[in-house]
């Protein structure tokens, strides 16, 4: 089996796996459609700039998520290099035999950690949840995919509030019962703190030493990089992140989606970290997505551009401050 | 004479002091005049919401920046409250002899770190703007004020790229000889990031033990709140923010200014600290502000509201992820 961790390991301690999920989480709650040609146009930009490990789309229903019916004639048209590790959520069997006819690498299965997100995004509870994973996993194993364990509202739900990490501890072991160690954390819609975030891998860490812990981090408000910076100093080297800060929040109209990757390189290239992505390459591809959306996104680095890119003294206005 | 800091230090270990810099930093670069009643209006509201330090205005030139030529109207307009604590930037000794006839309680000093920033900033050396401190230093003292020590670029110069630091000592220095020992870091374009905040916060506590620092972080890059997260750990308690995140960076178009007053208030309630200014307020402040520039401003918590406001289960869609 193919595993998302492998080349982490073999790499130096400052390595930080960035994981670019902008054609799924951020293009999911976009109404305009954009065609499977423009985005696997994108797609190949990414890996053009060094991206590796990409969550392409997501095997849901194409009634429910009209964004994503074209899974699988996007992810038969990228460019793989070396490197490119492709995944996409996988909600039922179904949605596993959509995604074992294509060359996807990694199913993830996605579960609420409260019971009123979980009845609400999956018309099921918790524990019906988990007991559907077995077969999903099967169909995905059988057709040598990788499988990895995915969470929604993880640090806080819009319906109960704080969490019972009772819930959370029950859904790990279930997902460990299945063999499936790589375990993402959502942020989805944006409650992480950095209290929270601290004390929920910490927690992870006690009750699963070997946990592979990925942070999928909203910025709905404003903290999403602070909890990166408390997310590295507890030892986590992968996060999520989508192009140009793309994607949003169904709960706050013009509240900010998934943390921005190109900020999230900035951050990282200026904290001593390598993640073998090019950030211009990673601006450009925000300001393509920008472009096939028609709309501006919120990422900062897009506008900004690089720190030291400097400016002649004769041409541009100052200010004190 | 007062002292900013005085209120901190009988404080409990985890107070950190805002300081709102909205009226002053955040208004400098907008061309829309907002008049002085209603500038008198939105820092009343600050107040009334706990704030206590404000930098409310500049006594720069008036044709240089039209926005604070109504600076001692203003300044005249406020209802202080117990413990209010008005700031304003003096540049030189005009400057200072129009603060001293307000009832402003201190006056900032600034300079740029590097000296095409300053010559293009104040038409003058570092030399010569250190030169040119006492007399500014001696009016304000003579009618009351407090005096606390600015610096522009402190993190990175637009013209010069990254900053010799032994400018950042001469400067600091020549503050300590004239009994400044308030400091401000500025981050005037956004070029701060974790290495350098925490490089110079230690550089600075190394050769000034008695150094009250202060940051003025933006969030042009996106780190603006990672920033301070590292400020945090290295001991700072005292930022500089503004209502809505407002201002912007002459050298970006679009670009965002000073970090976010809300998200800051945010991030450090969620970090166990506290501040005694109450976050719904401080949303109203920003809203108020965005009502009279008839602007979206950058600020997330304005759009996405506490985090735990919590929804109906029937009313809103969901999403995975």
């Amino acid at each position: 089996m193919k595993d998302a961790n492998q080349s982490q390991a073999t790499r130096a301690g400052n390595w930080v796996d960035v994981v670019e999920v902008g054609t799924r989480d951020g293009l999911q709650i976009e109404s305009r459609i954009i065609p499977a040609a423009r985005k696997i146009e994108i797609l190949n930009k990414m890996i053009a700039s060094g991206m590796r490990e990409i969550e392409v789309t997501s095997f849901v229903s194409p009634k429910a998520v009209p964004q994503l019916a074209d899974a699988a004639e996007v992810l038969a048209g990228i460019e793989r290099r070396a490197g490119t590790y492709l995944s996409a959520l996988v909600p039922n069997v179904k949605g596993a035999e959509r995604a074992a006819a294509t060359g996807v690498d990694a199913g993830m299965l996605f579960i609420s950690v409260s019971e009123t997100h979980n009845r609400k995004n999956l018309n099921r509870s918790i524990d019906d949840s988990i007991a559907g994973f077995a077969p999903v996993v099967e169909v995905l194993r059988a057709a040598g995919k990788d499988v990895m364990g995915g969470t929604a509202v993880a640090f806080g739900c819009p319906f109960e509030g704080e969490i019972d990490q009772s819930n959370l501890l029950r859904i790990v072991h279930a997902y460990f019962d299945l063999g499936i160690d790589h375990i993402t954390l959502g942020d989805t819609t944006g409650m992480a703190t950095p209290n929270n975030v601290r004390q929920t891998v910490r927690l992870l860490r006690q009750h699963f030493p070997g946990i592979k812990l990925n942070l999928h981090l909203h910025n709905t408000r404003g903290v999403g990089l602070a909890n990166v910076v408390v997310g590295l100093e507890e030892g986590v080297r992968r996060f999520d992140s989508s192009c140009g800060g793309l994607g949003g929040c169904p709960f706050a109209a013009g509240a900010t989606g998934n943390i921005c990757t190109e900020d999230l390189l900035y951050l990282l290239a200026e904290s001593g970290y390598e993640t073998g992505i090019d950030l211009g390459g990673a601006i450009d591809v925000a300001l393509m997505m920008e472009q096939s959306l028609e709309k501006r996104l919120p990422g900062q680095m897009l506008r900004a551009g690089p720190r030291l890119k400097l400016h002649s003294a004769d041409a541009v206005p100052t200010a004190a401050g």
